[in-house]
């Protein structure tokens, strides 16, 4: 893959490269982190099975990260074929603009959904530090967020790198 | 794109205005909510007052207000030069990159503020419904968070304009 970019400026070729692992690194991040708060439970035998449903910050957390994994892997072919040529498959100051807004969108989405996964965890976590079922939970809970942290990072990146498009293109 | 590369002026003169206004709305935004989380409490005769500061995400939210409104503080006479004489007081390409990632972190940290104080809200609210001061003072938390909201709507707003700032500049 490394071949093609030789042929554009060499200034400009790090931005392609920059904005394909971003992406990247934020659908891997958020799937681990969606998967890791899907699966962490509490099964008990008299009451019904504890899940992330059962907190509202964790729900909103959950959909900040599927709609954000919808919104980056809509946005990796363009960021391939980007790579590959050097060129955008649309360069229209319009559809840039769409992806500097939906970048930033995406990032603040994010950021919003780990203050509230991060926070409703480090409080429920401090009141319940004596059950040890409830403590443990949260412990896994806190996995899931840093997770959620590498993808909200590398979703700042992307958001960075498609500012610099659109100042370069103007 | 623009056909006609005629007098940038005209044209550009809304962003100091949009600056300056967006500073000022962020500033009295984070004062208010500021005001509003610190005077809520709740006094009960056996207990000790309950605050902001026995739940983490009101404390971190509470720190993530005043840092941004330090900054902004610090950045309004910048804006007022801006505003009254079109130019920026330093017009150098290394500090409009500071602005710029500056106004971006500065926005973030406000978006995990409110993620963490709404979330946190939410989900306690929701366990203490029936009693009715707890209720009450997670009720007036809510018209805090209200607030944060428009100071970081703002302080997007800024951000915004920052990058704009730049890309005018390169």
């Amino acid at each position: 893959m490394s071949q093609f970019p030789q042929y554009e400026e060499p200034k400009a070729s790090k931005l392609p490269l920059i904005t394909l692992v971003s992406r990247v690194v934020t659908l891997a991040s958020l799937v681990v982190s969606v998967v890791i708060l899907k699966t962490n439970n509490i099964k008990s035998g008299g009451y019904r099975t504890f899940t992330y449903k059962e907190i509202y910050s964790y729900k909103y957390a959950m959909f900040a990260m599927v709609i954000g994994f919808a919104y980056t892997l809509s946005q990796i072919p363009f960021a391939v074929y980007y790579l590959k040529t050097g060129k955008r498959l649309i360069n229209h100051h319009k559809l840039l603009q769409c992806d500097f807004y939906g970048d930033k969108l995406l990032s603040y989405l994010l950021a919003t959904a780990i203050g509230a996964a991060f926070g409703v965890t480090a409080d429920l976590k401090k009141t319940s530090d004596s059950i040890e079922k409830l403590d443990n939970y949260f412990q896994i809970a806190y996995i899931s967020v840093a997770f959620l942290l590498v993808g909200f990072l590398s979703s700042v990146v992307s958001s960075i790198a498609s500012s610099f498009a659109i100042s370069k293109r103007s």
